[in-house]
């Protein structure tokens, strides 16, 4: 098998980590295996580095700060490097542009446009380990660039998809993705296998584990991905296309969202287009809509209510003050004390009365439910966030998640 | 003018100073020249990763040093570049790469083989401020290589030369260069001009403000050089070519080198050859040898002394036991209780009696010479170590080196 491995900042954080990592990948490479493992920087080196920037600007020049963050993930693949040649292994380290990682010209949140794989090609035709520098890759100018948070992720997963390795590993501090998260239902259980789906959907959960990106990426490059801990040898969690997992679960998991704030706009002035007026103006200030209601209210107004992430609650006010302002909306209201439950999975296609079920089980527990979306993968719920450990640990229950 | 400066790595050692380096760099563009600056890493970093090597192998491969090395000078060049912008000026950083800096392929002492000055001559007609990492370059496979001990000097002298600079500042923590060390003289005076001979005679002098290898490049592309500190605004010291010295002083430095160790070999077989045979075997050890004196003994032998650093004792040692094993030689000792005193200066080649009142001053110090060697425009004396600094001091008075 052609096996990625991707070790993030706490599994290199300090050299005996280093020496771990490079233990792992000897026994992955002695198991029979050609290996490409990429590195982030130790961590601390890049907060380190963009402190250092930040002493002399507020606002440094993105090619600058390219250059600047693009060295840690070098120190580290170089250092690994060295590890197993000591150990005996034939290595190399590559930084992202040998590893042939081209980008667009966006400095500091670049976009990987193509890899080049020769030079990685002829390595593992030679029986090399090679170490390649995440996070990084180099425009079409032939300057540094690099990809933004969870970058080094991104670069696993694009070598992976360009070298069509039969897995690419992330490996973290945890050990895979859960049915929800175990500080809330100590019942929960990591999951085997899940859709790309529906790692997207569970993103709340696994947030810390994988970014969006990344799963897009491997989605649309159809690479196997794996979670796994670098701290132990427990199996992680695959993350496959829907065709590979045999025995489909009707629901894979509870996802919470505590980061949800609720807007209510009373006596909305009911003429055409009102709707698409303020919804057009929260896009253009970039604030992020999740669900929406609109109800008739008795007069001739609606009352609108609608979701946005806490940290574009602020931005999402001032648009909303201006109608208030010129007399569309006549009054308007905040909330901060909710959350959003959402049951995931892609059985809930086939099947019928999934969402019952939770509705039902909201009700057995006295929960209001404020809100409802659905999709094809998911029921998602508002309700008061002094709900939201009672609501995740009984829907869990109620779907039999921990069997 | 186009200058280039150089800032080592105690004038960048911490975030103050390379906003002192960006204040000063900003005064020589504010005075209406082109600047191209060239940054070592900041002091410290460069041990720190070498230390993280060998942590790992007492042998880490080349390859892997220099992209591990490598990245330090980038952190450097990326940090000034972001303080100079937010003073207002257009600048940019570079790494070796994109300065254009091609080596051969000796992976952590590789040497320029050619400077392509097209990417930073056209940011010079836009009117940046040009930030390049120094002791870095790329070999013509495309990877990142380093120049060795010094080699952030030698990227400034070889773009100095690419650009046809002016000047070539080397910012250190010393002034310039003197008539002596002014620990053993106080009335050592720092020297206004000299010549790159000169300056390559008094290396031992100068040995921590500017290394051999870039006095002769300098000679080679014809740059002239100034040595001067990063701490104060006080003139350093031109070293240039011998036409551009109008004054020339009979004799500009006494340089005294205490890092010599003198071999004897007794009753050497007088055969023809022996000589070249035992140089010969020293020169494939790797010996450095200095001055060498052969002397007829009383019977059919001879006697020959020779000088070698002590560093490569340990090594002469084990040559010329084969020697004595095999019966050429009789008997041989060592004497690491020595120092060589120099007497340098162009005004030699021209005047007659330099060399006569060098040797009478020793005589009436009563300081015994040993061994005496001559160039055109050095007088060197091998003495006893604790005359030492009454050799500098006299030598020094003789020749009104205070005046």
């Amino acid at each position: 098998m052609l096996i990625v491995q991707k070790f993030g900042g706490t599994s290199v954080g300090d050299l005996e980590r280093i020496q771990n990592v490079a233990n792992r990948v000897a026994e992955t490479k002695k198991a029979g295996n050609d290996v490409v493992v990429v590195v982030s920087a130790m961590s601390g080196e890049t907060n380190k580095l963009v402190g250092y920037a930040e002493h002399f600007s507020d606002n440094p020049a993105r090619a600058e700060m390219d250059m600047l963050l693009s060295s840690g993930e070098r120190v580290t693949a170089a250092l690994l490097s060295i590890a197993l040649q000591e150990m005996g292994f034939d290595a190399e380290a590559m930084t992202g542009r040998k590893a042939g990682i081209v980008t667009d010209k966006h400095h500091t949140k670049a976009r990987i446009e193509e890899i080049n794989p020769k030079t990685m090609k002829s390595a593992l035709d030679k029986g090399k380990i090679i170490v390649v520098a995440g996070f990084q890759g180099v425009n079409t100018n032939g300057d540094v660039t690099t990809l933004g948070r969870g970058g080094s992720d991104l670069s696993a997963v694009a070598i992976a998809g360009a070298l069509k390795a039969d897995l690419c590993e992330i490996y973290t501090d945890v050990t895979g993705i859960f049915t929800t998260d175990p500080r809330i239902e100590p019942k929960a259980k990591k999951l085997e296998r899940i859709s790309y789906d529906e790692m997207l959907e569970l993103a709340s959960l696994g947030a810390k584990v994988l970014q969006n990106r990344s799963v897009e990426l491997a989605k649309k490059l159809n690479v196997n991905l794996v979670t796994r801990s670098s701290f132990s040898d427990e199996e992680g969690t695959l993350i496959t296309k829907e065709e590979n997992i045999m025995e489909k679960p009707l629901v894979s998991g509870i996802a919470l969202d505590r980061n949800q704030a609720r807007i209510s706009l009373m006596g909305v002035k009911d003429r055409p287009g009102i709707a698409s007026d303020i919804f057009n103006a929260l896009a253009d200030a970039e604030v992020n809509v999740d669900m929406i209601i609109q109800n008739k209210a008795v007069d001739d107004t609606t009352n609108i209510d609608f979701t946005v992430p806490v940290g574009d609650l602020h931005d999402a006010k001032m648009v909303v003050d201006t109608f208030v302002k010129n007399g569309e909306v006549k009054d308007d209201s905040y909330n901060e004390d909710i959350c959003k439950v959402s049951v995931v999975g892609v059985g809930m296609k086939s099947h019928a009365g999934v969402a019952a079920l939770a509705f039902s089980t909201m009700a057995k527990e006295n929960i209001n439910i404020n809100m409802i979306s659905t999709s094809e993968i998911k029921v998602s719920m508002v309700i008061d966030e002094k709900y939201a450990e009672l609501a995740v640990r009984s829907l869990h229950n109620a779907y039999e998640l921990d069997k």
